[in-house]
């Protein structure tokens, strides 16, 4: 979709250093950048980049508009920027709206006229399903399931039962939303299932990635707030609660009836163990294990980053000698004295 | 389904405190508990939802009924009670018996009559369900695959082949079971896949949470015993064995020819290593790594808990100096001696 | 498939020590085999295997003909010569040709006429599929999407959007490939989904394991060189670079941009943080974490293995009192000059 830098400039509310009539019409990286691309800095490590950029126009902060070899489009936030132009210029396919022939829809159901339904897609008792929505090939919608206007469940979803999404939700390919949480209670004849009475709830705005899992709730919901992002591969454990913004990376495991704070980060192949409570603000690094409420917002960590395996194994030989450490020096500090 | 506690106490085995007339329609959590539920307490350390709730009843050890401001149900096992009495109360969906027209069934799969198999199912050659077994839309069963009598096979589940699931077992949305093993031999064009062989034999009474995989033996089968519970994203390798009434909790990876025993409890993201083997009565906590055989029952741990960045890295960096700690103490014993 | 050892020997380039008549149609391990079986023999530490075997034959090095009790196929390389003997003696399946009657194809889509394309397959717009390819039931193939000869994607596979894989290459059920990378730009209103607007690239025999994820690229691709091998539960983000040969046990974590070598091994549970380059042949043992480039082949670690928990516990506790351990070796030394 060609547009000028001109029409971009005054729709995104931006500054343009250069000719308005310049067309652009793909965003790209700014090494790959050609004569029709525009192109993001924000990063001033990348300088070199910027330097020799191909772009048409590059959309960074006023104080590198200097540096670069192209137009500027001038703002104070180039990433946030970048992001809502390349939406703008590669809008999602128009949905067909309407039911395959081939999926499968109960009776008690109701799906909205904008919506698309396609193939081999099943939807159960009782599911709704909103304006302008999509459902992939191969996605099940359980019974008492809501899908909000504008949302999107992309192949092979799963939503068990008792799910409710927001609108403007993205749900990748192999996500499970509702299936029972792990409730075992011990007894003599081994364990005993513990009904999963729960279902799910997530606000708007919400991304989950692919092949992770949201479990329904024990008694409650658990529940996924306003513009949570979780990517590929993560677990939300029963009656756990994510607050607004969250975003969690790849691998995250999160037990049963977590309760975390709004605008938290959570890094790649983090746990948090059950019964947990994180507050507003706090970003977890790679790998942490958290085992004990955070109350203060900041930055947390438990891993060490790897070394050659012979220096890391003289470490472990060595902390499992602390104790000695510690008996040896109580024997010299008492010499000593 | 409304029912008076009396016959609950009667049905359940429990000594009753209070009306038998009471009528309870629902179960809940103590905070949550409205005037026709059932609740349970056995922390004692709650002992404040407790003496809190509306509930109708609850069910209790014989030392808290005097804490209880409603009606007692009585028994040594809080916990099991109530799952047994929750799963009373809330039956599963009958099911409607018979192959849905869009499924594929092979001609010489064996489905019984009392079994469901929903929309788009596809049960290929030699397959064998069982009486009352429910297959979700958009499940595979594989050819030589069987499962045992009420057993549920949720949506988008995979039986790659050759396996053997046993009665009342559930395998929740995305399980993957019987995909080859990762068998691979080195050579000069790069890795050769070895041929994956067996098959996977799953006892009675087995849960398998969303979206985890079990593998196929390389010949022999892998093999989860009777009672065994799998959460959610776990792995289990090929040639392993996982003993009766063994629980693991999410994100769980065990690689392959593990032999682990039975009543163990793995917890989160704990990792084991090919060919260990780990007795009856071993509980691992999350994160934990096993790459050496465990022979005595116990609690095992490896992994550190979250502390703020500077002070873990500060930590690390000692870590990293603890080779100095060893010198500068040996100098001291030196010049003390 | 009953084949003779003396044909075996000459179709594999084995020396044969033994009756060229002999008889077998399977493979087994040492200790599993049968008076028709042939088992192989790589490991010297399980030498009492091999003199107690059962089987007909058996493939070992030179060095090990005098202590098998029985025919020996000899190589210099047994477990490479044994998968290709495996996969010759358990041929897969023959393709049935053509596209099932359930399976929806798009009209723009080609599907090679030996293809095989089973029930409830989806092939949306300007896919191409190859020769002999399989596609099992429930997968989905998104647009754009091209595979090559002999592929198989196994049930219930989704490839998103502008995916390309090589000939001969397995996805094994539950795999995504082409899903959106994790792109979110901060801004005042909440995280902005950024576009993402590459496709994925997958050389020639590449294995990827059950309900494993791969994401699209941001702007380029994200590319798996020839032969790589992928364990199940991993995650590949978006932008990154996995060289030819490089294999990765289950649950491996590799966030965007990542750039790995060739010829690498990763074992289960490693994680790599974003933009992260590692050379051609390391080697990360199982939990480790990479936060800084590795430039040098061998082995990196840096995880612990499980103790007891009170040892274990008083080693965390030693751990963080290392501060005072530093504060008193330099009082000792102080005192000591």
């Amino acid at each position: 979709m060609p547009i000028s830098l001109g029409e971009l400039a005054t729709r995104f509310g931006c500054d343009l250093d250069g000719d308005p009539d310049i067309v652009i019409d793909n965003v790209a990286s700014l090494t790959q950048a050609g004569p029709r691309s525009l192109g993001f800095f924000s990063n001033s490590r990348l300088l070199e980049h910027l330097s020799r950029t191909g772009a048409a126009a590059v959309i960074l902060r006023a104080e590198h508009a200097t540096d670069s070899p192209c137009a500027s489009l001038i703002t104070t936030d180039p990433y946030a920027c970048f992001a809502r132009i390349a939406t703008f210029l590669n809008p999602l396919p128009a949905l067909q709206a309407g039911i395959h022939a081939s999926a499968v829809v109960h009776s008690s159901a109701t799906v909205a006229a904008s919506a698309e339904v396609a193939a081999n897609v099943v939807i159960e008792e009782n599911a709704v399903i909103g304006e302008a929505v999509y459902i992939a090939p191969g996605s099940y919608i359980g019974r008492d399931c809501r899908i909000g206007e504008h949302s999107r469940l992309l192949a092979n979803v799963t939503l068990a039962r008792n799910v409710s999404i927001g609108a403007r939700c993205i749900l990748h390919p192999g996500v499970v939303v509702g299936a029972d949480g792990f409730g075992n209670a011990p007894s003599a004849d081994g364990w005993l299932k513990v009904p999963q009475l729960g279902g799910v709830r997530i606000g708007d705005d919400v991304e989950i990635g692919a092949n992770s899992t949201v479990d329904c709730g024990a008694f409650d919901d658990t529940v996924l707030g306003d513009g949570v992002r979780i990517d590929n591969l993560c677990m939300v454990g029963h009656n756990s609660v994510i607050g607004d913004h969250t975003a969690m990376a790849s691998m995250v495991g999160v037990a049963g009836s977590v309760k975390i704070g709004r605008h938290c980060l959570i890094a790649g192949q983090v746990g948090i163990a059950g019964h947990i409570e994180i507050c507003d603000g706090v970003m977890i690094n790679g790998q942490g294990m958290v085992t004990k409420n955070i109350n203060k917002p900041g930055v947390y960590a438990s891993s060490f980053p790897v070394e050659d395996v012979r220096t890391w194994n003289r470490r472990v030989a060595r902390f499992r000698r602390m104790d000695s450490f510690h008996e040896r020096i109580k024997a010299l500090e008492e010499n000593d004295s």
